[in-house]
């Protein structure tokens, strides 16, 4: 569907970064979900509010099958090689694997585990389905920094996701702690809108999934936004089997792991199904399937 | 005085770290100290205890003179291309500035001030004149990590300290915060020494002032010192002109500063007149005057 309208223009040849207004509602529903797994108003308030919510360990029981498995698919001689496995800028070591739910029936039944798409689907209205999904190990000592983004910038732009009305569900397979490389975020941020200077390079996915650069604000429009969000930012932390769900445009980085202590977390991105991709916003073609699921889009039962 | 006793081997050409007991006591005296500034018992055994002190804002009122000046400093002429000024490894801005006591009326008193000069003193129970000093200055967004080390460790190999008798106490230029390339500290750990695997290259002050290797400790005897000080990594943290104290051997990284907040510390290495220097345990020539004093030592006076 080329052509169709662009709400959250970015990388569009502006040679500065500037805030846009969001015109889309952060949850899209207020109903309660069905079964023992849904949010309370106050858990979706939290979410409305900061644009994240945490769940302490509330998959820790499916925590040593999956590790298991990430071993075990780590070093799969069918994996070897492929573009879903993504290593550290200066190492060798693991930095990402994409596309887990295709590749393991167990990584599968995670994203469709009720503790998990229970609140995806409460929070987004509607039915959902996978448009990207990956693990982040980021290694002692070597795992190293993501710059600050919006994901849903980058999913608009590269993948030509229409509006925010996606999130990541996301589960810790470590405990992730203040300094051992956590998901920073500036509470609030998602919303506003970054639209960033600049345009996309081809191909952009082959560097950005390593060092992001396209798609990363710069110092002032930073500063800009964490004063709108009161000058705070937070770590993610929890033990391992915390769920978190994470609003498609909080802006977040991540640090340095600088500790001895290993830090991998589980990302599942659910997207409405009202909000299927069109042609990406930045004209070019769409991103591998691993990175941005093409149609057609199955909704995701539990 | 070649062939000084070593009671702290450490780059000995060992193919493993190791954990070697501290043979030296952590605070020298407990005697109260003269005037308004000295430190509580309770303050002597949190040093003790942790291997740091935190003085939250006691200095407040020398930051914007101490900033000016450094403003000052950093453009002028006569610094330019000096090797007191180190940049950061993947661009040009300031990393540290060494030497500042030395350029500088006000930094050299800033040393003076009995409100760190005196905490300082009692905590070495001696006279002290000061090793080195520094400002590191963490730019946001671009300020990268220093790796887990000991600086005793550097100054008895690379500066033949023989003892840890030596501390540094440093000065809070801005708000350091969790997530701005604060200090990371493993409290405890001062209490072991952590000889190092390896040895020190030749002139090894020109790479690790931007990246240091040699002298930082492997993942091994890192998990093994965090469990000992039961796996806890602490930030320090305060606003600006907090005064802290850090026992020469307290193991401590600092992560990148991913925030939009620059993050500019300075500090002063006060070493125990009865803790000369003797030759480099490394067998090699000291390093040059601007990061390890040379004789004559004269005390320090308020």
């Amino acid at each position: 569907m080329p052509g169709s309208p662009d709400f959250y223009p970015s990388r569009v040849g502006a040679t500065e970064d500037s805030l846009r207004e969001r015109i889309d509602p952060v949850i899209h529903g207020r109903g309660s979900a069905p079964g023992p797994h849904g949010l309370s108003a106050e858990q979706l308030r939290t979410f409305e509010q900061d644009g994240f919510l945490v769940l302490p360990g509330i998959m820790a029981d499916r925590v040593a099958s999956l590790r298991a498995e990430l071993d075990r698919l780590s070093t799969a001689p069918e994996l070897q090689g492929r573009p879903e496995v993504v290593t550290e800028p200066d190492s060798d070591a693991i930095r990402s694997l994409f596309g887990v739910h295709e590749f393991s029936e167990l990584f599968s039944a995670a994203a469709r585990d009720s503790r998990i798409l229970t609140p995806a689907r409460q929070l987004l209205a509607d039915d959902v389905y996978i448009h990207q999904s990956r693990v982040n190990a980021k290694p002692a000592l070597l795992g190293r920094s993501f710059s600050w983004h919006s994901d849903f910038e980058t999913w608009h732009v590269e993948d030509g996701i229409p509006r925010p009305r996606i999130l990541t569900g996301w589960i810790f397979l470590d405990e992730n702690r203040a300094y051992n490389g956590p998901l920073l975020v500036l509470p609030g941020s998602h919303r506003h809108y970054v639209s960033v200077a600049g345009t996309t390079p081809e191909r952009n996915y082959l560097e950005s999934l390593k060092v992001q650069q396209a798609g990363s604000p710069g110092i002032h429009i930073l500063r800009k936004l964490a004063e709108l969000c009161g000058n705070r930012i937070e770590s993610v932390v929890g033990p391992p089997g915390t769920v978190v769900f994470h609003e498609g445009n909080l802006m977040h980085c991540s640090p340095d792991n600088p500790s001895p202590w290993s830090r991998t977390n589980l990302f599942f991105v659910y997207n409405s199904l009202q909000n299927q991709p069109v042609a990406p916003f930045s004209g070019q073609a769409p991103r591998p399937r691993y990175l941005a699921a093409p149609a057609p889009f199955e909704p995701l039962v539990p």
